[in-house]
């Protein structure tokens, strides 16, 4: 396994490989990488002949008042994860390689950006479109490999592939949980013991969507309300959206009429938690068919 | 020659023909052919072995005030200048084709995409670069051959290929220009006799601010008033505006230190037209050697 920092050396190390392969599997990451992204490695791994992992902590894709100076990095036991996953290339740029001077390009995807995550965070939908262009362009894998746990996020980028018809095939890998519930996420590493604590209530909000779904329930405003309720209970955490959408579109949904998503997002002091659901609501009864 | 208008035929005949081809050219149009547009496809055939011209009125380019409705179309005539050039396939999509429903991603060069025209026509380059970014990628091109006639067009592609590491090459082509000197443009199909008369205005202006250069003008001001001067002296244009700028970044320039280009656009009557010319100062003296 080899890392790389120019966008040159990779594409010669691809340029020269490129003959010789299938299918080159990308995954792209910011790095402290966690279980979560070494499923997305070792899926890329089964289904590739060429996999390269990108560590890069995407400057703008925070805001001038987010944690981008504190977000955590380590790569020498990222590299551990990558080798021990089966990656073949790193690719570590830095920033000014992956922004020259005079860089002023920006890819958007506007209305699904706008919703949820991105009411919250304005801009942040940018930097990653703009990052996963250039960084996809730079790879031209034929699989990339994305976690459900960022969905919106997901959903923005197979946007923006479809769009731009790009030729890149998006495949999703599910989201990995520690064994109390909460996703893996590098901001994770940020909790006190307490706060860690804390953070099961967004498992148990989405468990609770899901079996009042199970219920029977078919609106949604009970839902978000039970939801909001839920977190509020817990002293150390601050509720910031609930939204249950159309996995597609995002648009919100009044009523689930078909398999819908529940974006939540809170606080746990100042961390930040994403998490989200399928709710899939149940087949009405089968018509009864009364004889003629 | 054959005319598709689907992405997946223009796909699937390019993915048959690919392991036969060396290089692929393409020349993106809006159509309405002309001999500048000529020109582009005939050195795309020269260094090609397969010529993709794309024929397509871009919506999102025009503001709801601009001529997309009116904007000149003749497919069976642009067909014609196609084969006569050389062409293999035209490819003449359905608006629907290339902005599918839910339509959502945009790509913008900022900085560069501001000044000059983009002050006039706000979000004009916007449209251009998302546009390009889907014809080059349902494409996938070696070269791709613009004219030099859009001057700002062509440094903002250029930049957009270059900060999201599209693996295309663009190849600038010399404005073709009538035997008067006015520079070939569809919307020259608008021209009145009178105002096609009245348009020699403009090369006329371009000429003007060379020779002032060749006289030893290094200040762009005292050139930008002549322009101004000599485009309002004629009663049937009106002066939009006229710019000296680094090639490059499009940053204006106050003393003509190195090559510059002038951006010029007027009206004339309803019709705006824009031209463009470098200014290559003259070389300084060399310096005299005194003897110790």
């Amino acid at each position: 396994m080899e890392t790389l920092s120019t966008v040159a050396d990779l594409r010669e190390a691809i340029r020269t490989l490129r003959p010789y392969l299938k299918r080159i599997g990308f995954v792209p990451t910011m790095g402290y990488l966690h279980a979560g992204h070494e499923a997305l490695i070792r899926q890329a791994r089964e289904e590739c002949d060429l996999v390269v992992v990108s560590i890069f902590v995407n400057p703008t894709q925070f805001s001038p008042s987010e944690d981008l100076e504190k977000y955590p990095r380590d790569l020498a036991r990222d590299q551990g994860v990558c080798q021990r996953a089966g990656a073949d290339l790193i690719f570590h740029p830095d920033p000014l390689e992956v922004y020259p001077r005079g860089h002023d390009t920006w890819v958007d995807v506007t209305e699904l950006g706008e919703v949820a995550c991105g009411k919250f965070r304005p801009g942040h939908f940018r930097g990653v479109c703009t990052v996963c262009a250039k960084l996809f362009n730079i790879v031209r894998p034929d699989r990339i490999y994305l976690g459900e746990k960022d969905y919106q996020q997901l959903q923005i980028l197979r946007r923006m592939v479809r769009d731009l018809f790009m030729p890149y095939t998006l495949v999703s890998v599910p989201t990995m949980r520690e064994p109390d519930g909460v996703a893996m996420s590098s901001r994770n590493a940020y909790l006190s013991p307490t706060e860690r604590q804390a953070a099961r209530v967004v498992p148990r909000a989405l468990q609770l969507a899901r079996e009042m779904v199970e219920h029977g329930e078919q609106e949604t405003a009970p839902i978000l309300t039970a939801i909001e309720a839920s977190v509020t209970q817990q002293p150390l955490t601050q509720f910031q959206y609930a939204i249950i959408v159309d996995p597609d579109t995002l648009e919100p949904m009044r009523v689930l009429t078909h398999e819908a998503r529940l974006l939540l997002s809170i606080y746990v002091g100042k961390t930040r938690l994403i998490d989200n659901t399928a709710l899939t609501p149940k087949a009405p009864p089968p018509p009864v068919n009364l004889p003629e």
